[in-house]
């Protein structure tokens, strides 16, 4: 199904300076090299190439431009103390990626060539992986359909890419709490539709929901179903952990939430140090009278862009529920520690997450 | 808020051979010429102008590649017998146009200045509209967020054009009644999401759907609300109708319902024949029970690539409805015999729906 060719090497001549990364925005700042993939019906996956980063040329009526066939993924990775690169469970989301494939009906890529692929490439761009605390060099394979044809159905060509960015905290503030609006009016995804898909389309739709909570003070919003708006599903770029009256309880994955590779981290580590985590359906009403009992102890959210970012707010139809006094929670610091430790080399990887691009 | 500019013309050197337009695939055949249109914050819309049809360049960190921030819309333009070249109701799509920007945060263009630009760009390609019966050009704006920017955020950046492609019939079969699969597994859109807005990705999301409704022999599906799967919404490219003992229904717009310019004219086109259409929640139950009873009499879909598209069977979770004996119902082809014969200026335009572009 999947035919991989030789890769091919072109090395740029020009290359950019790089950025004081702790002073770098997030996403705006890409490296010399970018990875290109083709796919074309018949001739499946081919002529897999490292090129110069530089601008692609697409006809008007790409598919992509019209009906949104596309998937992408995002991940790390970090510099260690004495230098070596790692990357955090890269085959997750590669696997992922032909999980939203599918669900947009695109043809699935080689997982394992794909991440024979990415390893030359950070090998070639090993020089842009930052090393002061906090940053990484972010990594964003994406895939277009590249077709011109303005009929509604699947494309018969593809482009596939992996571009790379050196960047800093996500959030601008730091590991500081976030204030987080829950939206009960907006929708993100709902059963049956393309919620588990890292799929462009259930992006932008947030963006009128975000404008509002932003203007309000809240840093992103908090999603509830779309059925009953009544279950939690997950934040703007992160899924959502609560720890309520000792307990760490996380919204079930089913089938409008993303499968977070943090969430999966979070859920295994905390498993390794035999705490358990409740995956099910969640109220925010619940959340709510946990909060009303002093029972809402921490709320934090996990993903690859911010790893762990703790929650000091939630604000649900006009009322405030403060978390930990607005101060980061105890399991928080110590999640975001060790994840961050493990992605970096400082803490001992008991669980061969981390693949060292040699 | 929207500056406009003198509009820039650059004139095609090399002319394209045109096809034979009752033999041309939808939306594969581009004109000689486009319009582009160039946002970026702080300046406005600005630098309108005619070019050569043509790639376009873009970084791939463009967000339109990452996070869907995208519209568009569908119009056609149509030959009269003594060769003057139409328009029909444009207004109403740059009118939707900018509804469906703002639920995605783009910002929203000169409705008036639009219609203008589109005016320059038919007449310079009259000579594309083709004249054989069922055909005409078909014109579709849309704007994509051209920012090089992995935050998840509005762009600061975009670029409107405007491509036109010949066209046949969008059902390759022409006026036969199709066969259409009631979908009650995946989801189209719902409360809170984008459905009544022309963004690609409530598009891609219906492809496995679709796939699946046409191994079966349906050629298209017909979308159930998201919440309770229960009330009919829309089918893939069009709204729907139904003539159930004589009455005349259809689904009420929801927010999540597509607001159709071919079905507000047949509303009002049936409205000014005595004949009253009522917009309302309307049931795949209400439905399948006036066809046990014998008065599901017609059902008919309406959009502007099909126009109005007679369906001649339902299928709905196992359960067969004929309608019609699949043959074209007299008000299906009444219809539609009147809205292309106002749209090719073959009958009387009493409602002044035409625009003729001189």
């Amino acid at each position: 199904m999947v035919n991989t060719y030789q890769l091919e090497v072109v090395e740029s001549t020009n290359k950019k300076d790089k950025p004081l990364h702790d002073q770098v925005p997030f996403g705006t700042i890409f490296t010399d090299h970018m990875f290109t993939l083709e796919y074309e019906e018949g001739k499946g996956w081919h002529e897999p190439k490292i090129v110069p980063y530089g601008p692609i040329t697409l006809d008007p009526a790409a598919m992509i431009f019209h009906y949104g066939q596309t998937v992408f993924e995002g991940m790390k990775a970090y510099r260690t103390e004495d230098g070596r690169v790692l990357l955090f469970r890269p085959e997750k989301n590669f696997e992922r990626l032909n999980l939203s494939s599918e669900r947009l009906s695109i043809p699935p890529v080689d997982e394992k060539a794909m991440l024979e692929y990415l390893t030359e490439l950070i090998k070639l761009e090993k020089n842009w992986v930052p090393a002061t605390q906090g940053t990484s060099l972010y990594i964003r394979p994406f895939i277009i359909s590249t077709e011109a044809n303005l009929a509604v159905a699947p494309a018969k060509a593809y482009k596939l890419m992996i571009i790379l960015s050196p960047v800093g905290s996500y959030f601008t503030g730091g590991l500081t709490p976030v204030i987080i609006h829950v939206e009960d009016q907006f929708t993100r995804a709902v059963k049956g539709g393309t919620g588990m898909a890292k799929t462009a389309g259930n992006y932008s739709s947030g963006y009128q929901a975000q404008a509002n909570a932003k203007k309000a003070g809240n840093a992103d919003v908090l999603w509830l179903d779309g059925i009953e708006k009544k279950y939690i599903e997950e934040v703007g770029s992160m899924n959502i952990f609560f720890k309520i009256n000792g307990e760490i309880v996380t919204p079930a994955l089913n089938g409008s939430i993303l499968n977070g590779i943090t969430r999966t981290s979070i859920i295994e580590l905390l498993g390794s140090w035999g705490i358990s985590v409740a995956q099910r359906k969640v109220s925010v009403n619940e959340i709510y009278e946990a909060y009303e009992a002093g029972q809402l102890e921490e709320v934090f959210g996990t993903g690859t862009a911010a790893v762990i970012s703790p929650v000091g707010e939630l604000n649900w139809q006009g009322k405030k529920m403060v978390v930990n006094n607005h101060q980061i929670g105890e399991l928080s610091q110590k999640l975001y520690d060790t994840i961050t430790g493990i992605q970096t080399g400082k803490v001992e990887d008991p669980l061969g997450w981390t693949v060292e691009v040699k």
